[in-house]
């Protein structure tokens, strides 16, 4: 049968995963419990509505990226269709920005399978090393470490260890993401600290989530931020000067 | 100056509205303080928070929509690119659905600017008709009313309307909508009762929102209920049978 | 009944428009050939096929725009989904942006409406007045003069009208779009020459074509010129070097 | 420098590629000459012309396809922009619909690197044994064999057979993917008839085209077959049929 469990309608009820959305759902439920129930049919616990709000938080975006860039510039051909430029933002999130979580939470997922949770740390690091033994046989990069701005350290991977920490979700692969950064800044002797990237890797792999989910958290958190450089495009326009900025970089391109 | 007054990012800080990220945001925001500090520059009051959640939640999706089902159908051919399918839901969020929440907005703020806030009954209805008359005159339907499937009522109406009364937003522009639904009904003499998006436009106009942020928080929302059908899609396949359905309606079309 | 009446398809056979696509199609059509088949259910004439093979040359793009920089920079995010960076680059395709030669046409086509075909000078001058007092009154803009770039007149409009005289359709539309720039420019004192939006605008009336097609067209012809930068960016990248530019602008952001 | 060698512009003119848009390009280029100049920097050849406005109408879509009916569902919500209809069906074309054609370009150019020109029908069997070797190892589906509804042979590969043979392109890539469906046939004991995707991966390989190219001339093929959908769409509507009777496969949903 052609049909979905997340909901159906009828003439005068909207049912959502079994609840009615009108009258045990609206003002019941916040956004991160309906994310929680439309996906995984489940309410989520304190600790997990920490961290889900944890993520959605800090995938929200800040500043000029290329995904806010794009979507101002979509923007100001077409500010009539909002959800035409918050759309733009998120289709720049594939393999290489906002993509690799899912990576990281698979990459962590796969390395960990063979630990005890208790494992030593010498244990963790020999898991580290197989991790970059295979992805070096596939010819697939690590994810989870370095970063083009904040060389010595992303400023985001402390403050999300240690919410991990207060939770209950600093684990087995939070520690594997660790030692393999640990381990690659040996044997290339640069700095290639562990990365948003691999921390939130870390915490959907210890919240036990597919990680695809993990992938479609940070493209609600964006949506938000999008909105954000959306509405300030609107008062505050700088795309059109930012893309001049672009052109005048070559010099062949004459404005008036 | 090519700039955003979002945030900025140092090789050791990120900046979010004067705020680091990482110090003061991760951990301490939850995700709707996240959308307001970022859009509006601060953070909700308790009431807000619990309307914008509704509004979050409402909007999230239910069931198969077009705009859930050309999700799956595009995650379908692109599997690997969950943002093109996130991207294809909101693209269908325009000036008939979801789109015209922003237009109801326009439409109750316009209706009410002459209105006293205890305008009398009398004086609302007569607000009404001179909605109605304008919408006439500029050859633009009146938004907000009329469902095709519920057309006796759409359920979100009561639930929206007791969270607005709880919270301090059951104001001018609910009752406004509410008339404005009642002549047209008398007008037509036929069933045009308030909507959801009548609902959530009074709302935001009660909320003091801009219109367009009721619009963007709709996006927001409805990104949720997509990377829930996304992930359906998955593990319990739908999109192809329903294309076949869609496929075999035409007898000339012979499937194996 | 759910049908189509641009094809269907059985387990032998895919027919097009009542053609078969195997055997009376492919290898007999060119592609503006079966632009016209697929949307028009006719083959285009000569004349035609030139102008519209001339409207797809001039849309296709050309070095940086907002539309071919989003999708530059929505690439280096999503290398893998080449499908994401072109339709990043159509979304900037709206009010602003291709978009208006939909509004031009109709506008041309509106303002015509009187005129018989040898209008005299004076007749069309009266009409290019009419047009911008409607527009006025409906507090529209008029579509299809000035240009950012190229404030002495727009290069492409030359090319174009003379293409329009050779081809038979330089015609009513033309001269009206003309005197409209003409009657700004002395309203307003100040250069407000026709431009390319004007020009296809003013080739699609006299087409007689549906003006969402000329809007269409632009689409098609765009898709062209995203691929050529797409394919660019991938041998000599240069998108995350112009978002480092606007980023830079701002010197509270510190880059290593 | 940041800077692209398609295009420039001054205040008066556009260049492309170093031609003059409005004196050498315009009137003088058709559509397919225009994507082979900003593409490839060069005009293309007779026959290469024969083959990509070939590729073009194949691609350009038929019939009720996932890209066209999500399209459609995309154009119901937000008439009022066509680019994110468009951009919808566009989205669709992923690993899955059209992307593939790419990969198969990719195999067939691995697969063919070590055979000569006058390779014997026994080294092309080898090769393709090959090739479906190293597939089973990469544990990767092989690329442009068997279709769920052409179950006895792709109608449109006989057609583009004998146009690549017309126009010498009938070469050891066609000859190779032929070897494949024959090997993986007697293999499976199954029908596994090369498809329109293995057709388009040997022109691709046998013009030594970007198999990238050919992944994106799909695009802008299939972005005419989107425009005629949508344009039928707003005279014909079918989408809001097709979802209501998607919805009623599932017999809790009730519709008035």
């Amino acid at each position: 049968m052609v049909k979905t469990d997340i909901g159906y309608t009828t003439t005068d009820t909207i049912m959502v995963r079994g609840k009615n959305l009108s009258t045990e759902i609206i003002g019941k439920f916040d956004f991160v419990d309906m994310i929680f129930f439309t996906t995984l049919s489940r309410m989520p616990t304190p600790r997990e509505k920490v961290m889900v709000n944890a993520l959605l938080v800090t995938t929200a975006d800040h500043g000029i990226t290329p995904s806010s860039l794009s979507a101002r510039l979509t923007y100001i051909g077409a500010p009539e269709a909002l959800q035409g430029a918050v759309a733009t933002g998120l289709l720049g999130a594939g393999s290489v920005f906002l993509g690799p979580m899912q990576n990281a939470a698979e990459m962590l997922i796969e390395g960990a399978k063979e630990l005890r949770d208790d494992a030593t740390d010498a244990e963790v690091m020999q898991a580290a090393r197989e991790v970059i033994r295979r992805h070096k046989e596939r010819r697939q990069q690590v994810f989870g470490v370095g970063h083009p701005i904040h060389v010595d350290g992303d400023p985001r991977v402390p403050a999300l260890r240690e919410l991990s920490r207060e939770n209950g979700y600093y684990s087995l692969h939070w520690r594997l993401m660790e030692a393999v950064s640990e381990v690659l800044m040996t044997e290339h002797n640069r700095k290639l600290p562990m990365n948003v990237v691999g921390a939130i890797g870390a915490i959907i792999a210890a919240m036990g989530l597919d990680p695809l989910i993990g992938r479609g958290l940070a493209l609600v958190g964006r949506s938000a931020g999008l909105l954000a450089h959306v509405l300030e495009e609107k008062s505050q326009p700088m795309a059109r000067e930012a893309w001049e900025l672009v052109l005048k970089a070559d010099p062949r391109n004459v404005l008036p």
